[in-house]
């Protein structure tokens, strides 16, 4: 299986927040965002593997701005890294405010998509191949955050945490 | 102002996993189960404090099982800890395959609310007073994975973060 | 076919009433409220019977408290009787009020579900037990709900409804 | 205020059964159904009285027959009569199939909309005049079950109920 | 095959905007207006052919007044001309305003719709035979109207659209 | 007001196709693409406008290809042109089918969005400066488009379209 660039995962995506996306502060909910979210990085883990893949984990999301009703979600997509049967995507998620002509971080993700064959088993799928700097660094921290989310899901010893202990040295 | 028990924001909740919920695997998708989820932890914030309260940070999620087209979604969701005007919630997800009298573990996770006052500033919460042992547990583990938050968030160095390295020495 | 404990079908669902769920009052609308109800009693009609099963009829709903945007919509339901191969649900409403840490009854209703095989036949379920008290004053009330489904919906003469005669004698 | 004719108030409602709306037989959900039943009783209750209006009660509602996913569901509304300040709106439904030809009956139902003022009050609503001999029939036939909804709701004595004793002497 | 009156796929419609359907001023969204016609369209289309059908184009639409959140919207759709394997439908829709008694135009369209066999291609559909003025107006301008979509579409040369000219000497 | 250029309003929009956007034969329904390509041409409107701006009208839209469940919906709009209150909106959409690595034309559409003031009334928006080949070549074929509207609205007597004319020379 050859592997595959960087920018073929790359996937945009433009939503507008309308009332039932909204708490009592006509906020967009965080649970919608992370909906919206769900399906962008399905589409990115799709256009990299060519199977049908589901989400296999999340990593640590802060929500640093609220996105306000009739705001624009703008979020970006792409895989970082694959390992043998799951793909890393990083998520960049943006709120737009068109009639201030203002842009704000709403936040940053890593989510977890794991390819399945017909009988609902993980099958492999093609290595990544980093294109720019920051796909280079984005491939580059994926074993460290994936150490970290083994040990966070019980299935990695933290002694055996090579890569994370990194994070404790210098931060991410 | 009071504390409040952990039992007070004690919260049920139970979905059935319909056609649109889907992917074409027939399992539920992990961002619609985050949206159920985002609304369980948002009604065990607002038992706890009593203020209007958003979404600020969810924990890395790790989906264990997929829950199936009919199948029940069992939520489970209580506030673990309060800080000054945040509050950490921890959530419990099964499927439940009623026809085949089968239960299983979907996914744990951590989410944390802040709480708001009218003018959008987030404003002091009561303190939990943890009941059962678990809720011991979760209240004594509530410091170390806010370390990993602040950390992760960029928010705090490694350095200082000396409950976490607990981490690292023995087990969540 | 053993039969099974009112408390194995007891079933809890939380809600938080959304803009889209609200008429121009700022209130949850009838329809959108007998939807999750109906949700609520397939899951307790599950639980109870362990095959699929469809509501057959829903009866009388008085609606006294409106609840309102942002609250939440609290559910109980859980299985009142068996009779061949139908259920009888009965549900408890409350809205609840956090800010204002209200809590008001909203509904009680009794929806009844039939169990199917796969040909779309309905199929005999297991009896119910009834446990608390109150299990037994639902239990024994059943007959009577049944005689009145059965005569409003022109299955039965009036003449012939002994139990609901009493209906007319001492209130429900 | 001026009387309104029965002919004033009828509404149609068309939709047809998507994926979403079905339980795990392809067959329409009851709740969804009400939802739509709801809708169509709020525009009938609203062509009527000109006023925000919302749903009181519900009477027995009895599913003779499942409706398909892909079918048109097909909802006929109108005022029956007007009490001081609500009204009961009378509902048909069917099921069409038109691959089949085939158009058959879901059920039939009665919902009562109270009128209300911009406190939220309720308010005064026209009388209705009733035109065919069908309203006619429905018109005299609100009376008696008015009283069966007071009684089941516990707002009126079963002894005080002379219209509804009517019931137990021919049927409805 | 033999023809069908064009009464026979005669659809009334009728919704309420809720407030997912509303922009920022409080007006339905036209994108949630097309969605709602192409369901009356579809309802319509099923009803004179007795086949599954799908939208094939939809004509210039031009949204006259908006209508507010909390209006009904009125649509009526009916055949106007059926082609070899595809109809015209026409639609006319109306706000409604029910608290000041007013019904005001929203729009007029015409959808085409295409019949398909099990194999997803396209078949014949029975004639439609106009039968009041209108009908007949509708039926007659079907030609011209089907000459300016092949046009826009490209898959007709506007030297050859006779019946097109005619928009160029007398208004539509 | 400064004029804008194209690439300003440029708007890339994902979505997948899930179960209740379909119909029975698995194909996107058309009213649902419109729906999405609405808030896209909204998204691409307040881009250039800087204002809150709705739907005026919406071009004749052939729709080639179905797009099935499961694939994804890849939608690009800009802005081709401003008149004085009004901007056209060109849109083209694709299906992509990521397991046969296919992807495939749906349609070409053009909607015209109109900008409006707090009190609803419609004002100047900012001219559009055309940067691309396409850009110039889209930005000149709106004239002729929009006396097309105007005369398919009866706005326009069709004598006055000298630019609709040459549609009968050279085709679009």
């Amino acid at each position: 299986m050859e592997g595959k660039n960087s920018s073929v995962s790359f996937t945009i995506m433009n939503e507008v927040v309308l009332p039932n996306d909204t708490n009592t502060f006509g906020n967009l909910m965080g649970g919608r965002l992370m909906y919206w979210m769900d399906i962008a990085a399905g589409i990115a883990s799709g256009k990299h593997c060519n199977f049908p893949s589901m989400t296999a984990s999340v990593d640590n999301i802060s929500f640093k701005n609220p996105i306000k009703l009739g705001n624009v979600v703008h979020i970006e997509a792409k895989v970082t890294r694959a390992f043998h049967t799951s793909m890393e995507i990083y998520l960049k998620v943006w709120g737009e405010d068109n009639l201030h002509q203002y842009r704000y971080e709403s936040n940053e993700a890593y989510f977890t998509f794991v390819a399945l064959d017909p009988y609902n088993k993980p099958r492999a799928v093609p290595q990544l191949i980093p294109e720019t700097e920051e796909d280079k660094r984005l491939f580059d921290g994926a074993l460290r955050r994936r150490q970290l989310r083994l040990i966070l899901s019980g299935k990695m010893k933290p002694d055996d945490a090579n890569e994370l202990k990194a994070l404790f040295i210098k931060e991410n």
